[in-house]
């Protein structure tokens, strides 16, 4: 099995699948790798060969049509894994969960199969990976730098190209500050848009499970087959995500001004944003320099104010009755909750919608923001001599990104002048995560294939006359933000009409309940709001139907009313518009 | 100047100003009616008749085009006016601004005259209108019941026929129970609609300012005038208040079914919803019992749970340095926030997130829901015996509403059989504030004249079945934000076809070349922006085109393919899908 790449993708693992290699040779191979790896800290439970044959069985042949099938996962200690032990890095709080958390089985349903359960910052409070009573897992790229949290086992874990995807959580940048200290992709999907059933909290409000892998692409799979509604989640959001699409050509990045970025003294780390910079100009960027001193205020409610109370709720129990369960890093900054009053909690609830009206504007003057992942390395020997303010300096680009709603990508980028791992974070709004993600690909040179169909805000349309591309009224799509999908034809059950009037001339579009013909078609996609003012500059006989294509499927188009070809030419033999107009055009 | 009539409405004013009468005049005849009225417990202040000569120069000469022109109005003592002290009831906190609150100032640009400040339970904490250091206004119907509050002077002003409108604030009910009370109108806006700015919070995150009317037409105006987006206040909205539109002729309301309908003992109060209910039926609607269950649990999460420490953010440090400054019953009540942690108060957040969650589909299957405005009345003597019970118990039916971001109107109804004032309460989403009021006039018998046409952002669209009121599919519209704008028919050239398939049962409109009939339609305007979402959920044979109407005018609607009516009924000599669905349960 040495023949499966490393580091491992999920197309690596469709390719060796598609080649007749067995899944139980892929575990095995991943079972050496970890082995190979050696690092006690990493796993704090992992499934025996034998435990997951059960689960090989059931994944039954190998489907390409199931996005995860036979792709090994490992998940943060904190996430629940049906008959694996969550435990949050607190012995104290074990239990075996009889069921997944809703994300673990919707990934189990598009065929991914959880191996093990790994490390993290004890109750997910920590950026920086050894707030754990078990070894402190190894950063897979440099033994002396710390890992990053609080998701630490995870990140290291796809760090060291052990498995294509992991799951982490992400609060207050657990999802991203791993990712950029190990090198690796690091999603923090929108708020609610993956389910929190069935995941410990730490900030209720704020909590998102996120992906660790080693490109977009492979990312981006797992948000789209783990997101979903879950009525059971009073945070979920019914946002779905949306299929990759190309990044527009142009963009608008906002960054922090010179005056704002903080790197705490690292000209390594400052050279390398410059240098990230050079990259985002070099794709079509233009860069906005932003005053970023409002997101920082944002940023520093997350520990210093009221929100740490959310983590207490989580563990008041367990800071009563049995205080030394609890790491005593974790204790001192979770039991600030204590001196703080539900007076306190308002007022910081109002401070934080104050700040939201500063920084709104900031954000959409731009298209994305994009920062440094981090401000600076940290080593083992930093924290030894205080714990507290390394982790605080870390998520300086990171707090305030899930008190404000948004979503963020976090992807290496070239290494710095010492070969430490670069990074670069892009932000977005809530929802636009896909966005994100085309943003980061074209960043990299990627290119992403439009894909056939449209996309969830986008409706489909058939338009068989002088809507098609370089004909008059094409105008008309391209002003609404319509985009060209493909060129097809209808089922055998139309006829073809040249409509009396015009100019523009004008065919009719009609189905027959007997007899009837193939139309040539062009399919375009159109955002679903600017419809209606399609639909206003239609005039009858013509409208908006569905029409029945030659593979069967159903998209809508345009149609004309059986009664407005009184008095039109039955073109139906001609199969099509173009060549009706190059007759008509021949016959002049 | 005895010739006003009495009580005032906006409309009497607009009347005598076109006929001549000066400004001055007005004011006089308001002045004799406080003094004939003599209840020192209405007003705080009183602005003189010297000091309004002023604002009656700068109205400059009567301008129809402005709403309010020359309209007297009065102000709950925690809003802000101009030179004139706020003191929330508390003559500790007393004083006096030097600007206007963006409200005000709104409705002095439109022409309206604040004359006074008026009594309220101190910090707007209670709804009994009794927790006042100064005397207690008296209830303009029967000095015996409590005024209601906390807008106790604004509504007992409204109440009396002094002036036309008044400014009340809301949060559990303030602007509804005194309106019940009193007889009026009591019109509590979607939340953020209206600026907070200016005004003494109670909770910041529920606050609002209320309107009292004697006319639903008059509370909206001013609504309309009021309402505007502010960008310094942190939970400013932008949804301007849309003009009155026709309510749509079939409406489903959701009630608290008889196990959770809560009179307290009082059968007159019960018997009255009962009449209540039927006035609904006579105008339509169609009556949904819910089990209220849920409303109850967030009601009681307001002053039981963590939002009484919303109000100790605005006292809490009176309370530590002066603690007899604040009115015992208030301190009793706001002191409880001193025991809760900020612990407390996001587990009392989650709660309300869950709860949300349960109401949600509950809101989703009604139009709006109606309810008692008041469980029961009570009398000073009874508030004498227990200052708490009885204020808990009339919060019953408002104290959920801006919990779940509704937006609520009180109107009068027939009194009860003992002579005691009828009210109802009609409840709606964020947002859907015209139409609470489009409602209340429809139930009241009051015409609102239609607009003629889709507003230039809106389509209209014909509809000739299941999407028209009441029936199965209009709940699509809806949801997308559209709103019924007339009844009408097509042009005599239509066939209409009962199709195959279902449920839901739908018809098929189809164009004649040759034949065909009227055939009855209903016109909604939707939001261009919506139609692409509503096309993406029309089957074939059914599309949209253009429909000419019995008039000659043509306007988007549904129409089917002539191939689909294959196997489906001629309806076409009915002319109308209603008046099919009506023969079809006779048929059964």
């Amino acid at each position: 099995m040495s023949s499966l790449p490393s580091p491992l993708t999920i197309c690596d693992l469709h390719t060796a699948y598609a080649a007749g290699v067995p899944v139980a040779d892929v575990l095995q191979e991943i079972f050496a790798r970890i082995k190979a790896v050696n690092d006690p800290g990493i796993f704090l439970h992992l499934a025996s060969l034998a435990e997951l044959d059960m689960h090989i069985q059931a994944l039954g042949a190998y489907d390409p049509e199931r996005p995860l099938w036979g792709v090994p996962f490992v998940v943060k200690d904190n996430i629940d894994v049906a008959d694996m032990p969550t435990t949050a890095a607190c012995p104290d709080w074990a239990y075996t969960p009889a069921k997944d958390a809703f994300a673990i089985a919707r990934l189990r349903a598009a065929g991914a199969i959880p191996i093990g359960k790994t490390n993290l910052d004890q109750f997910a409070t920590g950026l920086v990976g050894i707030r754990t009573p078990w070894p402190v897992p190894r950063n897979a790229l440099d033994a002396e730098i710390v890992p990053g949290g609080s998701s630490s086992g995870s990140a290291v874990a796809v760090g060291h190209g052990i498995v294509p995807f992991s799951l982490g959580t992400d609060t207050a940048g657990s999802g991203r500050v791993p990712a950029a200290l190990n090198g690796i992709v690091g999603l923090k999907p929108t708020l609610g848009m993956v389910s929190a059933t069935g995941v410990v909290p730490a900030c209720r409000t704020l909590d998102t499970i996120s992906v660790f892998a080693r490109s977009v692409t492979d990312a981006h799979a797992v948000l789209q087959a783990m997101a979903g509604y879950d009525p059971a989640d009073a945070y979920a959001r019914d946002i779905p995500a949306t299929p990759l699409r190309p990044a527009p050509p142009h963009v608008k990045v906002g960054i922090p001004d010179p005056a704002t970025r903080e790197f705490f003294g690292d000209a390594l780390q400052a050279a390398a944003f410059d240098a990230n910079l050079g990259a985002l100009r070099n794709r079509g960027a233009q860069i906005v320099e932003l005053d970023f001193t409002p997101f920082y205020d944002v940023a520093n409610m997350l520990y210093d104010g009221a929100w740490v109370a959310e983590r207490h709720t989580v563990i008041e129990t367990l800071l009563a009755q049995k205080p030394d369960a609890v790491h005593p890093v974790t204790r001192a900054i979770i039991g600030k909750a204590e001196g703080l009053s539900a007076t306190d909690a308002f007022r910081g609830i109002y401070r934080l919608a104050e700040l939201r009206r500063i920084c709104a504007p900031l954000i959409a003057s731009v298209d994305l923001l994009a920062v440094p992942s981090i401000p600076t390395f940290y080593t083992l020997a930093d924290l030894d001599v205080d714990p507290i303010t390394p982790n605080t300096n870390l998520g300086t680009y990171t707090n305030f990104v899930n008190l404000l709603d948004l979503c963020a990508l976090t992807v290496p980028m070239s290494p710095r002048a010492d070969g430490r791992p670069g990074s670069l974070t892009l932000i977005a709004p809530a929802g636009h995560d896909a966005r994100l993600a085309a943003e980061a690909l074209a960043l990299s040179g990627q290119a992403v294939a439009a894909p056939d169909a449209a996309s969830g805000d986008e409706i489909a349309l058939a338009v068989c006359g002088a809507h098609m591309s370089g004909l008059p009224l094409n105008h008309q799509l391209a002003s609404l933000g319509g985009r060209f999908v493909r060129t097809t034809e209808t089922a055998p059950c139309y006829s073809f009409h040249a409509l009396a009037g015009g100019p523009p001339d004008r065919p009719g579009l009609v189905r027959e309940a007997k007899g009837g013909a193939r139309i040539a078609l062009e399919i375009w996609a159109l955002p679903k709001r600017a419809l209606g003012h399609l639909m206003c500059q239609i005039p009858a006989p013509l409208g908006l139907g569905s029409i029945v294509l030659c593979d069967g499927s159903q998209v809508t188009g345009f149609l004309c009313e059986a009664a407005g070809t009184d008095g039109a030419r039955d073109i139906t033999a001609l199969g099509g518009w173009r060549a009706y107009l190059s007759q008509g055009v021949a016959a002049q």
